[in-house]
């Protein structure tokens, strides 16, 4: 039957996807596979072309944002095409475009959902779900921007929790540390004097979320800067208000200083 | 080694778990599975057994609340343990209670990640990720409060999409409707009149996410409080703010209607 799957591969390495998407692949006529809107550290193409029995064939940027992903198409109006891509398919918007224009063809869609690093941050720092505000991305120096700094600031002032997400050029393997961003952070802050990321405001870094060893770091931010991460990709957490038992898990789970315990309500 | 592994399960069926996970648990000593925290509408623990090889042993809620998970603690004090849990493991707070235990008992645990809800409605609906604000869950009727009004408002005004989680009792086999969560939701605007959740407010909802057939549909509240979902699980969206791509996407994926285009920014 002619359809293109799109399917998650999860994080870190050839194993994050899930046995669903594994055998959806095994069954394709063809299979493509980007990686270049994420890095997945651990990633082996000849270990995944083993664990699925199968050929893949890899495609750049410029085949499916210049070309539309025609080589996809293409083989999705024959045959049973599994695309393969970082965490899951949709959680970026970059593949919509690809799916709609599927559909415009009259070619069926169907989506494996992968693990997202949306959801594992949050379920890494023990910090509660609902108590998340607006997600954003914080760029490279030379795109600076304010939005970061503007969008904690909304969240905070309803008390919630901000995800920054730091930009990353997989090909180029240039990766926005969590030491940058707190600096960006406070340079804002000298600026603007609101009060909203200043030394002293609590943070919560992460490294290599959703592999064996992920590194999660609390501290406030002025030490946070400071702190070894080790390799990328990266991610930070601006808390907003704390409930004692968030701060119970970051002091268990990612050493957070005792004087956390002063912040919760 | 002595440990304990939190695994997750995913979504839907037994092959909803990453490669990774289904390894670790092969090659666990003791493995433990709860089922009551969401409701997996395929899921087979006799062919979940097949797949790992192994045999599980369930718990249920009495154990984990008011024994504190012991038959879990005393496995993992001698030898490695899986905790087998829908979705992921900690994007519900309910286990991280275990997790904390497990450390001050000298444990040492991982976390192999799942694909949870929370990013399988983003990635399905075809919404913007970073255009979500808050996440609410509504409650059954007889818990019936106006915070998820509230919510809705407050992420409305900063032109922010809200999920609405469906409240459910797996073991009880009671999941609320998206017809009966907007029916609720109408009922409060009755009450308020800010013009925030009206018969003519786009909504999107959304069965079985993570399956083989799930159903989402877009439409006014008006409409939707009478549309068909089949079998559970539900969940809801009340967008803010369209980009001119996500109405593109309701309509080719979710069935919204033309007038949607009118709509969008």
């Amino acid at each position: 039957m002619n359809e293109l799957v799109f399917v998650g591969l999860g994080l870190n390495d050839e194993c994050g996807i899930t046995v669903k998407g594994l055998e959806e692949t095994k069954t394709a006529d063809a299979i493509f596979m980007e990686t270049y809107t994420s890095l997945m550290p651990s990633f082996s193409l000849q270990r995944f072309e083993e664990l699925c029995g199968r050929k893949v064939q890899m495609v750049t940027r410029r085949m499916l944002e210049e070309e539309n992903g025609k080589v996809i198409l293409d083989a999705a109006k024959t045959g049973k095409t599994v695309f393969l891509v970082p965490g899951d398919p949709f959680i970026a918007t970059t593949h919509v475009t690809l799916r709609v224009d599927a559909a415009k063809h009259g070619i069926k869609t169907r989506i494996i959902h992968g693990i997202s690093i949306i959801s594992v941050i949050v379920s890494l720092s023990g910090l509660h779900n609902y108590k998340f505000g607006k997600t954003v991305t914080v760029p490279f120096p030379e795109n600076s921007s304010e939005t970061p700094y503007n969008v904690i600031a909304q969240n905070k002032q309803l008390g919630l929790h901000t995800l920054c997400l730091l930009d990353l050029n997989a090909a180029e393997k240039q990766f926005l540390s969590v030491n940058q961003a707190v600096g960006m952070l406070l340079k804002i802050e000298e600026k603007n004097r609101k009060g909203i990321f200043t030394p002293e405001t609590p943070t919560v870094g992460i490294a290599r979320a959703g592999s064996d060893n992920p590194t999660l770091k609390a501290d406030f931010a002025g030490q946070l800067a400071g702190f070894d991460f080790g390799e990328p990709p990266y991610s930070l957490i601006v808390p907003g208000d704390f409930h004692f038992m968030e701060v119970d898990s970051l002091i268990a789970f990612a050493g957070a200083p005792e004087a956390f315990r002063r912040l919760s309500k």
